[in-house]
């Protein structure tokens, strides 16, 4: 078996490093790449660390090539246009879907949040990618919804605490630390190193992030009740990683957290449970999601930190987690690394 | 007027970044530096970019030699040494102790968090160094405790909001991000460029971190009822900067607890609340404090930022603010920078 | 005596630059801003954390305004554009230009290597503002030529030992390392953060970047035989700072270079010859420069390391330091910092 | 075919390396890893990052165990002590010794720059282990000396073009700038972040760096004649990567330079002459060595440069890319990596 691929959008930073992971992944080979801005070079002139190793020709979207050429497609594309793509291959091929257009459940919350919906018909059959939480539905889905960076960092260690109904639904507070390249290869001075460089701030806040609409959806169907969050994401001077900072109300030990946590996870090939504080450092450029915990005697109150790579766990990572899934593969497949270190 | 400065601990980070503000100040001159461990050598050997600009011989401690030649002596020794150099001279000179060994009001409290106080009769004269809350008692202060750096971010818009009873205090959340130069210039592999730089991580998680009784003391003042906080630090990947972000739980409008700070803060030199949201380097190098917050309609919480430069306004520029207010002098003299940027 | 002072194109880095050091000098004040792109704007608005210290509204460029509110002009626009505006003004007032327009004495070398010079009728009366050279010249000039950052950081250390016959004309290698604030403000990719961080390359190779015949003008001139040499410039990393590490033959002794250099610089008040290695953190911020040297015994070969801050020495600090010239005033008048330091 | 492979001083910057490497690679399974530091706990105890996925128990150095257990061991030793441990253990398990310890021929000089060599009688057996040069005696080694970061960054470029008598042996100008990793994990105030962060510094200067008589001698093998180097190291603010820029003299055209170069290496797996300029980025956690040059039609010296990262090709990679060659394995086994972009 050897799956051939399409990328959609293959330049941007999700796009490499998708290319990166499947370039060692056993069971898959690149047949298709596609750029809106660059078709018709070579891949290897717009990401130069790819001469010799991948030269292949940026193409035009055509979705009767597509469909003759490959057994699944990423979709790198940005929210809106994603979708428009995407609707017109969908059922031939299976599509993963790294934009957030198939991840909220109810097109008027997506209208709210982004823009007007085009494929409301479409939201049914998607499934959320969050590997460990809806593994077995991934399995058997044609479309997929990659999580957002950010969702993914949360709601990891979120999703079996409110099911198991150990902590309460209120008073949850997210303080979210991205590294740069969540904000993409486009130009803007909030990226430009002698701006960002050497200096650390929040990007939003409020009620304000489009991520929120997709944390609350699904802490709302763990919890059974609805979730209100707070939401602070904030800027890292470095290239990879996201660390999450998650303040919850109640009323179990740090033993009986933990417990749970550890034992939903037991079979999880990429989310531990650790005892020390976890560092990006400690995840970067792998599908690994850590998280730590401490709650006080006398507190009500519980800390929760997770750290993931936000382009790895937080995108083409989990996207690759999600293609093996839907191919009945290991689920590690092309993702067993360990962190390039220091 | 020329008042004469000596500097306990000149080599280390506080004391270097005291060096550079005093240079600059129209009445001082420094006539003492002490160093335990290189007593002898030029200063200029030690922080080899004050050559030529200042070469003062370092000098073991001498509490007569202090008398004689200074007005006033920073302490930049580390807390537990500190007291016993400071109970020598004091008296005789005033003095700003930059560590935290004359913070905290109760000596049991003291030491519980840090080791059992050599000098407890010394407490009741000292006065809490937070420019903009104790200027008074500073004017007519001999022994003034500098702030710590995470207190100086969480005391400055936390204290005028609680004292006015716009927020609650319970529930009071502290999420606070700080260059490495926090941990000062000892060797340690936490702050090895290699492990520290391209990361980001928590370091302390729950009610652990030692700044925590000095904000829960002056919160508990300002509030008139205990105050109980959660307090998470994290180590960002550059040198100075310090960014808080705080939840709180209130009924009042976003509008009326910013015209609560700005009414609070109107004749304030270095403390401003602002619109839009607040970069570590917007205030690299200087003295200032900026605050930004937000609140959405239908929440029951705030969400409010605040950025210092932890050497500066978190040490030493909060120590030179201090020495100014002891003097009489204009608060901002030497204090008036601009920015470094970019 | 206060100096009334305008800035054209007061938004970009030498800009910023600028408004930061003539804020502390005890002589200036700054009446006129022009900006092409944010006219009608606050400066503060472009470059936040100058709100509350520096306001005033950005104008678009009026000769007449200009001439009847300003002493000085600064401009800071890029070559080819700023000569058309000087044009316009000079005469009136005294101009110190920080881009390449004026510093090329050959209108048919800029030619070759910018633009058709639109004004070689003014190059005759330009100064080559590189004050420990041409400090007589300056002190009455009326349009100085504010030199480029590369050429400053190798003119200091070169130009007095071939005046002095103490090193050949011939084989000068220059291998130079800039911060990426030297790129400017404008946004490309290899100003990204994402790409240019953790990272380090050259971007020129061979006889190619502009800088080049600017050094060789001087060399020559310095030499009084045509010097010309093989130049690579570097990007680190960083926000500021420029090493340059120059390979130079010489019979002479490692001990005659240095006492040339230190007997050249001995009244000069930002020049430095030390013993041990430079770095560009020692001059952060700073109007320094740092020349260190070796020469091994059998070698016919000295290697010289000169840094710099590239905004300060390199740009807006030898602007101010010309303006300084110009007015009779203290040369180091607003410019005796101490580095930011860590 | 299942290698075993033991590790000597497992837990630095290299050890770390080299546990990521072979855990990718498909012919090996570590055996024994040793500290002398740690021995006895869990290596995932000081490299965190490896929990879960490599536990195993550090242990002292025993050379019974290390015979029976391991077909092949990496010294990743300081020099002086790694050849005390290596001679224990030659002839009965193949060695690669990434210190500095059987790289030079000569015993004198070794002792010249290192200190007096305790084991002279091996030298004899040692083979240079720079694969692109040595393959064939490298196939046939026993015991392989690992070539220092800067001999291969230096060596690579400079030898098919010695050897070819394309360039001259005189007037060779290495300019290197290196990350910071190269220093090791140990602690000192050159790699505190604080320091080494935000600034650029050469750290060596004159004919005096230790990697000097390593790429003398291999210059002076490839040439005939002796060659001696002007040699500059420097530091960048960066964890991996170097960059080596040289200038030689040379009548030769850069189309000859560069056909010279390309014939050489069209079969080598990781050595690519590129058009563009190189950077670290471009090959940072791979074995790729880039090489690019420039020559002016008039001048008669060529500048090329290249990059590698310093941990991978410049230490454990080309350790692993030895061990292919020794063990008859593809050489690019295990080392077929897209660099980690952004």
């Amino acid at each position: 078996l050897t799956i051939s691929i399409g990328i959609l959008g293959a330049t941007g930073y999700t796009g490499a490093e998708l290319i990166r992971l499947l370039h060692s992944h056993p069971e898959v080979r690149i047949t298709y790449c596609s750029s809106r801005q660059y078709n018709g070079k070579p891949i290897s002139e717009i990401l130069e660390f790819l001469k010799g190793s991948y030269d292949r020709e940026l193409e035009e979207f055509d979705a009767s090539a597509i469909k003759k050429r490959c057994d699944l497609v990423f979709s790198c594309l940005p929210h809106g246009v994603s979708m428009e793509f995407i609707a017109q291959i969908t059922g031939s091929v299976k599509v993963v879907d790294l934009s957030a257009d198939f991840r909220i459940r109810d097109a008027s919350v997506y209208s709210e949040w982004y823009q007007k919906h085009a494929h409301p018909e479409m939201l049914p059959k998607a499934v959320y990618g969050l590997c460990e939480i809806y593994g077995d539905e991934i399995r058997h889905a044609t479309l997929v919804a990659n999580p957002g960076c950010y969702p993914t960092s949360v709601l990891l260690p979120l999703i079996p605490l409110l099911k198991s109904g150990m902590i309460e639904q209120d008073g949850i507070i997210v303080d979210s630390k991205s590294g740069v390249s969540g904000a993409g290869r486009g130009l803007s001075l909030n990226t430009h190193i002698c701006e960002a460089g050497e200096s650390f701030s929040a990007y939003k806040i409020g009620h304000s992030h489009r991520h929120i609409p997709e944390i609350e959806q699904e802490l709302t169907k763990a919890s059974g009740a609805p979730v209100s969050i707070e939401f602070t994401p904030h800027l890292i001077p470095i290239t990879r990683g996201m660390l999450s900072t998650i303040y919850v109300s109640t009323a179990r030990s740090e033993g009986e957290l933990k417990e749970c946590l550890q034992e939903f996870y037991k079979e999880a090939r990429f989310v531990r449970i650790i005892k020390g504080l976890p560092a990006t450092k400690d995840v970067r450029g792998t599908n690994r999601c850590l998280i730590a915990m401490s709650k006080g005697v006398h507190s009500g109150r519980a800390t929760i930190i997770s750290v993931i790579d936000n382009l790895t766990k937080g995108a083409s990572g989990q996207a690759v987690q999600n293609m093996n899934l839907m191919f009945g593969l290991d689920e590690a497949a092309g993702l067993d690394y360990i962190p390039v270190f220091p």
